[in-house]
Order: structure tokens, then C-alpha cells, then sequence
């Protein structure tokens, strides 16, 4: 499948030269900004050229080409490295980078982010970068089978954070030999001494009790590191692995080098001018490595064999959580690009059938959810669509990863199932009831809520094409079909599913209280108050002009009930729409979770809630009496 | 200081009684609730019986005693064997263990949580026991110094996730000799078998590269578990211990031992009456364990010393992350149970400045925020008063953490600096746009963002003695000090900077976007506009009166800007607020950041996401128009 790659052998002493000049153009970089790390770069320099000069794989013409090898700077901060290695591989200009460095409306921002072609994946919330390597390796060991390799530059700081050690141990459970983590262990963090300093033994006991392949170098030492760098790209065996290098904070200045206070400094213009003068000047090398092999053109997708999508009739009793696993698998039938990923809940998810029917596009994550995220951004960025699924209570564990995945600019799909106070007898630690806010928060994020089955599968459709991050909420219980197969439920849409002329209450529920409102509404025909009843399954986008419609139509009273707590989820969605369609007063009775819920059963727990049919009906007896 | 604990030693043949005795009950109350987890109880029964019959120290009728040992079950779902041993010490009635568990408003909840006396923390997120242990033995070894161990019951499963190898990292930087995680290796999680298996020297490289004293045994041979006990709670050498049991899920019952898919399924009540059967029958046991050191009462907190909080002129500039820095100082030193722990940022977060005062009360958390805030979940236990920093970014990645201590009901106070846009150059990743939303959903929290160094200071202080979550926001940049010294900052108010019985617009702020607004009110000036000016610094509660006075006096016209993504921050509390005090019309504009930001000044990027003052002020001409 492969052909080798034309290798330009860049020699030693050149990539001598190249690592002074990354250095000194990563202080002219972030100097002239006035912020930046040049000493976090400077560490990792001699570590940088010789990879990118000797080892990478990467047609910077090209950064789309599909055996491209991979660049993933985990240490997000070392910035002014990375921009530097573009400049030297004649991708961005010198002038770019000294006046574009974290300048207002640039492409070189203080963190690397994909607004650069040549960048993966947005890093700068440490810890995530490895992650995220494994699941782009994932998509080149066991997806596309190309011989990309993932090269990880990391900090030894971010060692601390439990993900590293989440992406080691996946990378290892998956064999993954073409990830390649390189930590730069040069001893400092932000506010002094790492936890383990220079303690490469220490790093190397943890690395290799974790499954992968470790080497030590000198960090310095440009025949040690190439050698290291072959070593550890050899043929596949099947490990990970890990280049500790020892390293010097600010090397090749000696008026910072291995000193601490110097973390996230930039250098005065007379340091700088000192620094440049001792690393010998500013040097203008324009260098390429070796390119990748290459492959055949990617065939193009098979035709979708067009499996059907799950149908269930009206009335049925079928939990969303069911249908989701349902529709996942149709979906996947018709989009090879669909994987799917778990937290070892699959089968209270029921991404269990995907995984079933798709073992090949089904990644187990195990207990560890911010690997999940990751590794789904990782797939992502190879182009592939995946959903990754957990209790939603336990999706909080990834927040800091779904943020990320956001500025990332990768579409993921995350399902949360056994939300809120309807999971029952569990109690609190497994009740989402934070997850539309979290979610709702999320720039760009689509989040979605259906109450049956029906609208779940046509959901679970449109994530498959939605961009950004999109998240569906599942429910535990089994609740009566609502809609009749095929009914099409566009994102940002709405069902009215009651209505008449003479409304006198609007009750707005999603999820489980669409049905508590629904019953309502029964309730309330007995009072002789007609309600109008808005399934609102696009909680973002929100329908806000049916609200608006509703609310005109029944005087501005409205009931809106939720499985959350009370802040951010779907009573905000509502108000605030409502709000922002103009002055009309409204009478906003809002249902929510407010206590701390302990075990029960799903409709102890709702009634003590308060959010079920009778307090809903409560509700809306008290807005129109 | 300690006297030796009168021992009763109860002999083996009786905790094989005791064993089955908790295996028995943990099926009972299992099937008796319909719902549970007695598989995962009965793998770890062995372990849990000669550990609370031989080695555990404690008072069972005074669960406060300061010297108790502690026991976590982080593994939360082995509820029934946790709750059996509540039986078996006769703490808990047999009719309570079989009409109680898992049945609305009981104690004996679907996961572990402090409603009952006897447990520390809520655990049922797995991964979070064992770091929330850390915190315990944190307090018992540094600032107690008492001679109880913290013994914690832990999942296989959940070694999947990283914030278990963060807890054993910290553990060992502490040198927690007096912390024992118990591993039920049982080999099956809910969905399947675990990654490891039964590979037991796996978990044992991983552990002891990971700094603990590591003890291998059958979890089912009493004799070796009571070994291995008395081993892994040898005399401190600065290690934790972690005994890796080899277990059989569902062991005593021939019907489920060691098979896949009776994970928390109870057994229906022909199976369970045959496994009793095979389990020798019902027992009625009670038995007590070691007592605990008497150790001398704790001498009353000395007299504080009244330090004085600190002090700014109006006008100074000083960055609120600056003023906490200081007012945490002076706060620790009125009280010393105030602890304060950073994710290794503390010279951005000026919790440096307790570090330096109270060096002997301060944790060095390093890069893992997960462990940062189970570590004050475990000090909050011992009646300690944590505060802890790190960006308000990165606070993201202890969300489920944070959502559990609320479950917890422990009071924590949590600090992030440098949110929003304002930051300026370093871009998104350090720029926390969510965090408002995240903490304002989370049960019970308070949530507070101060625009001055004064308010911050009496924020700061009200923090030390609030019930539950609470969060401070801090600015990276300095301000002018809005407040002369001393001006009280109750939580739940807000301040009117500017008022007149004239008023036509109300511009509502918080933090930098405060000022902000008062800047919008001196350009609206100009065009003959009156603006009201309101300092939301209490964002959960707010202020609601003084907003819906706000409001009728200027016609419903109200701005709110802040530096946040627009979903379920200050915008939505205000609007929240708004509409729950009254049917009025209103003109709401709320401006908050829309899109994603890059780099830039701070100045630029609130000019950009339509923050500063020129946007407000135009809001406000639009609304008044």
C-alpha cells in the first residue's frame, strides 16, 4: 500500500543551526508580542528540529494529505516553537510571526488552535494534547491504516494531570506503535519545581508500568535525540511510546537557563537582544523534512448501503436511550464515517448495538471519560463522525475536553443517557442534572432533549451532520411513542402537540416532562383551562418563534418543566427566548429541580420535584386563576 | 500523644460468619429494593469483613470522633455490603437494610452519601473515593496530626480513570503512609470485563511506579487479607498502600460467581433465596472491631489574631486575583481552619501569598485540578475550610468533582482567575466563558464575581463561613477600586453606583464589565441619557429587588453585559430574576461574547464580543430610542 518516501537527509549540523534559530525566533516572536513562553520553547528546541528536520513526515504544502504524520504540541504554551518550525519550513512568514504573535485577529494565537492548517487540534488547557493523539492514532491504526505516525510534544508538567495517564493507558490497551509521546522534562512549571524535577527514572517506572515503550535522552544532545526519534518510530510492536528528555528551561540562554521565575516571560528587548546575540543571531534557514509516503488516493466512500432507520408505533413504550442505539446503528449503515466510542456503560447507553454491529468503528473507553472526549476529537480531525456516550451525569468529567473540542472546531456527538431525577432508585451521584447548562454554554454546541422515540432517531440523524458540538439527552424509562415514524424534527425546531384557539396556559416540557405535561394538560381540561403543549427538543437552538406564538396566544402564561436544576437548562432556554422576542409581559412559571434529590422512584422523585403532571397542572391553575 | 486502643480481636472462623452474614444482606436488601449491585458487594466481602472486624478503628457510636479511622467506599455502588456492615455493627436495623434501601426519603440511598453519619463523602462517580481520601489523610497527617488511617474500597473499573493516578501521585508526594486504597479486582465492570483483567502485576507495576507500597492477595483467604491488612498499616514509611485483591464477582453464589452480565442486577427472589441457601442462610451477627486511639480532646481553635483584612484607596488599580491573594492571607489568619490548595498556578492566582504565610496549611496541587478539588473535599470532611484556585479555565476539569462535593454537601470554596475575554493574548483555552453557568447549576452553590479589590476582600471573608459550593471569579488585569474600605458586600446584594429618580436605562455589570458600564453611563451622559449602574457581584443569589426596582424605574429598560458565553451566566440570572419577580414588561439587552475569540488585548476582544463601554452604551440608545 506504501511507497517510501524520498527522504531529504537533513545533517546534523544543520539541524543545529535550525534549533538556534528556533530559539531565537521564538523570542523575537514573543517579544515583540510582549507575552508568550520563550523558555518553555527553548527547552523543547533541539527536541523540535531534530524531528521535524529528520523524522516527520509532513508535506507543509499539502497539511491535508492524508499520510502526512502528525503534529500535536500538548504543551500548548511552547507556541512560539511551533510557530517557528512554520516559519523555517516556509509556511509563515517572518514578518507574520513577529508582528501576528497573539495580535487581535491573527492566526498565531497565544495557544495553537486549527485556525492554522497545520495544526490538529486547540491545546493550551494542559493534559489534553496526548489525549487527543490517541484518537488520531486510533483513526490511523484501525480506520484509515495509513502509516502516519502521531509525534506528541508534551510538558512535564501536565505528567500530573490523571488524563495523561488515561491516554497512555488507551494507547497501549489499542497497541497504538504510531504514537509517539515526547516530554520535555526541563524541570520548571509556571510557579516553580515540577513534582518529579529531572527525575527521569520516576517518569520512565510510570510510562512503562502503563504499557509503553520508554526512552531517556539528553535533550540537548542532536545524535542522542535522532536516535532516540528512530528508535522510537521503529516498526510497529504493537507499544506506545515515550521519549523522556532531560531538558534545560531557557536553554541557550545563560541568563535564564534552568532558572526559576521564568515561566511565561518574554524576554525585554534587551534580553532579548542579549539572548539573540549569545544563540548567535538571527538566522533566516528555510528547511524541509522528509515528506510522507505515498499513498493511494482514498477511495471514496461506498455507497451507503441505505439501512433503514428504526420505526416504532405510536404508543409504544420505548426508552430514547433505546432508540438512540437503534438509530446509531442505521446511521452507521449509512455513513461509514459514523464511530462510536463509550465509557463502559454501552449497554445502558445501548451504544452497545452499534458496537455490536460495527465492531470495527466501536472504540471502548473504559471508566474514563476524558479520554472519550478526546479520542473522539482525535477521530474527528481524520475526518470521522463520532458519538461518544455515558450517563450524562458522568459527560461532566469531560467538561474541560468538550470546551476544548469546541475551540478545537471539531464536530462531536456526545449522548448523555439517565438524565435527571427520572433515573430513580441510583440517587444524586448518577442524576445529570447540570448537563443542559454545561452543554448549553458550550460555544457553537447544538443540544438536544427528545421525549420519544421517534423524534430520537430523526435526532440522532441530524447529529450525524450537525457541526460543532452536539449533545442528546436520553432517558432511562420507556415513555409512549409519541410521533408516527418519518415525522421530521429539524434542529432548532419545535411540536405543538396541543393547541386550539382559545389557549389558555402554554406548558412546555422536553424529555420526560413533555409527557408530565401532556398529562397536565388532561388535568387541566377537567378544570375547563386549555393548554397548549410545546415539546421543545431542540433546546439550542431554541424554537424561539413558536414560543413567542404560544406566548402571544395564552397571554404570556407559560409553564415550563425540567429534569435540571434550575439554572442554565431548559427554563433559561425558554426565558430567554421569550425575552428576546420583545416587551410582551410574561407569566413564566418555571419547574425544576431545586432540592437535592436522594433515591426513590422515578415518580416519587418527580413528584417530589415538583415537576410532574400534577404540579405542572398546579402550576398553570395558578397562572390563569 | 496516642494510647494504645483496647483490641477486641474477633477470631477468623467469625469474620467468615460475619463475611457471609454481609453477603447475605447485601442480596437481601438488594432484591428487597429491586434495584442495587450485590455482585459487586459480595466480591469484596471478604475484604470489607476482616478489615471492620480486625483493623478498622472505630467508634461506631460516635461516628465524630476525632480519631476514628475513615472508611470511603469509592467503589459507591457496593452500597448493600456498605450498608450490611452498618447492620452488623448495629447501627443500622436489619427492618431499615431491607424497607430502606434505595426507597424514597431514606437514608440508606442507591450510592453512599453523608445523610448517614458514618459516611464521609458521596461516592457513585467512580474514581472520585480515592482522591477525596487523599484530602482526609492530607488533614490527619499535616494539619491534625492524629493516628487514623483512611481506608478506601476501591473498583478495578475505576482505575480507568486518571483522577485515580492523580490521587496515588499526590499520595506519595505527601508521603500519605496513613492512606490504604483496598482494589476489589473482581475483572468484570458493568459491561464486560475490565482492561486488566485479573493481570494483578499490571496494576501492582502501575501502583508502585506510582510511589505506593503495593500488597497482592486473594481477596477471598482470610488469613492473607488479615496479613496483608496489618502489612499495608505498618508504622508509617511515607508510602500509601494499595492492596490489589484478586476477587470473584458475585463470590458465595455458584449461580453468578465470575460471569458477565450480573453486574447491578439484584437477583430476583427465587435466586436469592437460593443463594442464601447456599450461603449457609440469614445471620443476625453483630460484632465490633478496634476502638480507636483516645487521643486527647482538640484543644479549642486559639484565639484569632485578628488580622486586618486588607485595604485600597478608591482609584488605586488592583487586579481582584491580587485582592484574594490578600484578603486570603488576612482571612487565614483570623482562622485557622482555613486551608488553602492551587493547581500550580498560584503566582497567577495570588494564592501564593497564603502559601508564603502559611506554609504549613497550604497544598501544592500541582497541574490536576480533579485531585485539587477532591483534596478540599477531604479537608472540608475534617471540618477545615478550603479554598482553592486555579484558572477559572481549567476549574472545568473538576466539574464532576465539584458537582459531587455539592452531593457531598461539604462546603468548598473554589476560585478562578483570569475569566473572559479580558485576558487578552494568551486566547481561548486560558479564557474561562463558561464557568458561571457550570457553578450556577450546581445544587446549592453560591456564586460571586467582584469588579473591585474592595469587594473582593469582603467576598473573600463572607466565602470563609458560606455553606456549600462557592466560587469567586477573579480578573486578570488591574481596575480602579470602585468601594472605600470596609463597605460591606453581602452575598445575595448588589451595589447602585449610579441612580436618579430620572433613570431611563439600567446598565447591569459584573467584574471587568462593571466597569464597563460605569464608563457607558458617563458616554450616555452625553446624549442626555440617564443610566443607572448596578454591580451584580452576588450572580447566585442576586439581587433581585433591587433589580426589579431597577427596573420599574427605568421602564423594563435594562443592559447586562458580561464576559462570559451568552448561556446561563450573569445575563441569565438577571433575566431569571426579572422574570420571577413579575409579570412587567421588559427591554432586555444582553451582551455577552458570541463568538469564539483569539488573541488581542483585552481592550480589543471585549470591543470585539461587543462588552466594552461603546456597545453598552449603544444598547443602551437603542433600548431608550
Amino acid at each position: 500500500m506504501t511507497t517510501s518516501a524520498p527522504v531529504t537527509r537533513i545533517d546534523l549540523d544543520t539541524v543545529a543551526e535550525l534549533a538556534a534559530q528556533l530559539r531565537v525566533d521564538s523570542i523575537r516572536s514573543s517579544t515583540s508580542a510582549g507575552s508568550g513562553h520563550p523558555t518553555s520553547s527553548m527547552s523543547a528546541a533541539d527536541l523540535i528540529a531534530t524531528l521535524v528536520s529528520r523524522h516527520l513526515r509532513y508535506d507543509w504544502d499539502d497539511p491535508r494529505s492524508p499520510s502526512n504524520d502528525h503534529l500535536i504540541f500538548s504543551k500548548g504554551h511552547a507556541s512560539p516553537l511551533l510557530y517557528s518550525v512554520f516559519r523555517a519550513v516556509g509556511v509563515v512568514s517572518e514578518d507574520e510571526l513577529l508582528t501576528g504573535y497573539r495580535r487581535f485577529g491573527q492566526r498565531l494565537e497565544g495557544h495553537p488552535t486549527p485556525v492554522l492548517p497545520w495544526v490538529d487540534v486547540a491545546t493550551g488547557s494542559l493534559g489534553q494534547g496526548l489525549p487527543d493523539g490517541v484518537g488520531v492514532a486510533l483513526a490511523g491504526r484501525y480506520l484509515e491504516r495509513l502509516p502516519y505516525r502521531v509525534w506528541v510534544l508534551c510538558g512535564d508538567s501536565e505528567m500530573a494531570e490523571g488524563s495523561m495517564w488515561e491516554a497512555l493507558d488507551k494507547a497501549s490497551y489499542y497497541r497504538l506503535s504510531n504514537l509517539i509521546a515526547i516530554v520535555d522534562v526541563n524541570r520548571l512549571g509556571q510557579r516553580g519545581p515540577t513534582e518529579l524535577g529531572w527525575n527521569l527514572d520516576a517518569y520512565a517506572r510510570r510510562a512503562e508500568a502503563f504499557g509503553a515503550r520508554v526512552f531517556t535522552v539528553d535533550g540537548h544532545n542532536l545524535n542522542a535525540i535522532d536516535d532516540v526519534l528512530t528508535l522510537a518510530a521503529e516498526p510497529p510492536d504493537g507499544q506506545p511510546a515515550v521519549i523522556l528528555a532531560r531538558t534545560i528551561k531557557g536553554y541557550g540562554f545563560s541568563e535564564v537557563e534552568d532558572r526559576d521565575g521564568w515561566h511565561g516571560k518574554p524576554f525585554p528587548p534587551d534580553m532579548a537582544e542579549r539572548a539573540i546575540a549569545e544563540l548567535g543571531g538571527v538566522r533566516n534557514l528555510t528547511i524541509r523534512g522528509p515528506r510522507p509516503y505515498r499513498v493511494p488516493e482514498p477511495r471514496p466512500e461506498p455507497p451507503a448501503p441505505g439501512a433503514a432507520l428504526p420505526e416504532y408505533g405510536v404508543g409504544e413504550k420505548v426508552a430514547t436511550r433505546k432508540a438512540y442505539g437503534d438509530a446509531l446503528v442505521a446511521v452507521g449503515g449509512r455513513d461509514g464515517r459514523v464511530v462510536a466510542l463509550d465509557g463502559e456503560v454501552s449497554n445502558s447507553t445501548h451504544a452497545d448495538e452499534f458496537a455490536h454491529t460495527y465492531p470495527d468503528r466501536y472504540f471502548e473507553m473504559f471508566i474514563a471519560e476524558q479520554q472519550m472526549v478526546a479520542a473522539a476529537t482525535g477521530l474527528a480531525v481524520r475526518g470521522y463522525r463520532p458519538f461518544a456516550s455515558t450517563f450524562a451525569a458522568f459527560l461532566t468529567r469531560a467538561y474541560d475536553f468538550i470546551r476544548m473540542g469546541a475551540i478545537s472546531g471539531v464536530d462531536l456527538r456526545l449522548v448523555g443517557s439517565h438524565a435527571g431525577v427520572e433515573i430513580g432508585a441510583d440517587g444524586p451521584s448518577q442524576m445529570a442534572l447540570e448537563d443542559l447548562a454545561m452543554l448549553r454554554a458550550v460555544h457553537g454546541s447544538t443540544v438536544l432533549y427528545p421525549a420519544d422515540a421517534t423524534s430520537t432517531v430523526a435526532l440522532v440523524e441530524a447529529m450525524a451532520t450537525t457541526p460543532g458540538i452536539s449533545y442528546l439527552r436520553t432517558t432511562r424509562g420507556a415513555y409512549p411513542v409519541l410521533y408516527p415514524a418519518g415525522e421530521p424534527f429539524p434542529v432548532g425546531g419545535s411540536k405543538v402537540l396541543r393547541s386550539s384557539d382559545t389557549d389558555d396556559v402554554t406548558l412546555v416540557g422536553a424529555g420526560v416532562t413533555l409527557h408530565a405535561c401532556l398529562r397536565a394538560a388532561e388535568l387541566l381540561r377537567q378544570n375547563a383551562i386549555s393548554a397548549r403543549v410545546i415539546d421543545c427538543y431542540s433546546v439550542k437552538p431554541i424554537d424561539a418563534a413558536t414560543l413567542a406564538a404560544a406566548a402571544t396566544a395564552t397571554s404570556g402564561r407559560i409553564v415550563v418543566a425540567e429534569d435540571h436544576h434550575p439554572e442554565g437548562g431548559l427554563g433559561s432556554a425558554v426565558a430567554d427566548a421569550l425575552l428576546a422576542s420583545g416587551p410582551a409581559a410574561l407569566e413564566l412559571a418555571r419547574l425544576a429541580v431545586s432540592g437535592m434529590p436522594g433515591s426513590g422512584s422515578g415518580e416519587e422523585l418527580m413528584a417530589w420535584a415538583g415537576i410532574d403532571a400534577e404540579h405542572i397542572a398546579a402550576a398553570a391553575r395558578s397562572l390563569t386563576g
